[in-house]
């Protein structure tokens, strides 16, 4: 319940939480300004005192939403462990498995690449993403821990696919088991003690 | 252009045709009969006459696009090669990745992953290319090409996860490059020549 001394720094927020959601639940396309409005218990006058209209509002969702992914992959990643140890922490993290990721999914709206300013903040997270990991394999590298000849920047990418990936397989079987099997197989490849 | 003559299989066709592209373009929600019917330049009536409306007509193009992709992917695991040269192939297969898999990204259709039947089509054909992967990366073991530590299962998982994600990440930054970085880094995790 919101007070009736509501701020209007409340309202801007309420705006953005239901249009993350709905950006959720029905894609770009699907999220009317009216189902906005109507969810966050706004009129239209407050949406146009902070947001110049949809795009401008569906920016401000997409880069809270990546502002988050981030923090919690930072939390992981910058962690305690060896650099195998992270990454495995990062691959095997609780994930709402079926919901997707929520910043990957958005690569698979139309409407959000075929704006290169509502892609940017999804690129630019994925990008931070593989080069957080690409450093962390480089330093594995010097401790002996992943063979030489590996490129941190292939493997790093290899990593996020497996990830974004995993939620597709998941997705489709209706089952997070074909995420975490995924996950297996790359660990089993990327792990200092298979005997290849 | 169409024939006066056109038999009512043409029609049934252009309208799986057009609620393809529009699957695709739109998404499900986006998809409306009277834009299915406008595309494929048919009356309401041929429609109910072949399909009992959206969702049917939607399974039937769901599963077009599910066999068109099998095919493709049999051409190049059941073609020549050892099993490692099989899986490069598939991997290194040109794609329009910017597009997305015609399969894979109906998985982030909420309207598709709430309905089981729309669903199964796809989760059949990913389970399918799993099992072949699965299949080839068993073969790969037995000729010493692969570890035997390695399990088919999880690293046929793996694969296709990173094809997967590879889209995601091509499609987030707007070029084929990413998707190529991902998969060169999970060949060289497969490679039977890395120093591991």
């Amino acid at each position: 319940m919101y007070s009736e001394g509501m701020s209007t720094s409340d309202t801007s927020d309420r705006l953005i939480e239901s249009t993350r959601e709905l950006l959720w639940e029905r894609g770009y396309v699907g999220t009317s300004p009216k189902a906005i409005l109507e969810r966050a218990g706004a009129g239209q006058g407050s949406m146009y005192h902070h947001f110049k209209g949809k795009p401008d509002l569906a920016l401000a969702a997409i880069r809270r939403t990546a502002e988050e992914m981030r923090a919690t992959a930072a939390g992981v990643l910058d962690g305690p462990g060896t650099p195998y140890e992270r990454i495995e922490a990062y691959l095997r993290r609780e994930r709402d498995v079926l919901r997707g990721c929520p910043v990957g999914r958005l690569t698979m709206d139309p409407d959000v690449i075929a704006s290169d300013e509502l892609r940017a903040p999804v690129d630019e997270t994925l990008d931070w993403l593989r080069e957080r990991l690409a450093g962390i394999v480089e330093e594995g590298k010097e401790q002996g821990q992943f063979a030489p000849g590996l490129d941190g920047e292939s493997i790093a990418a290899t990593i996020v696919a497996t990830v974004q990936g995993g939620y597709v397989l998941a997705r489709a079987s209706g089952s997070p088991a074909a995420f975490d099997v995924g996950v297996r197989g790359l660990l089993s490849l990327l792990s200092p003690h298979q005997d290849h």
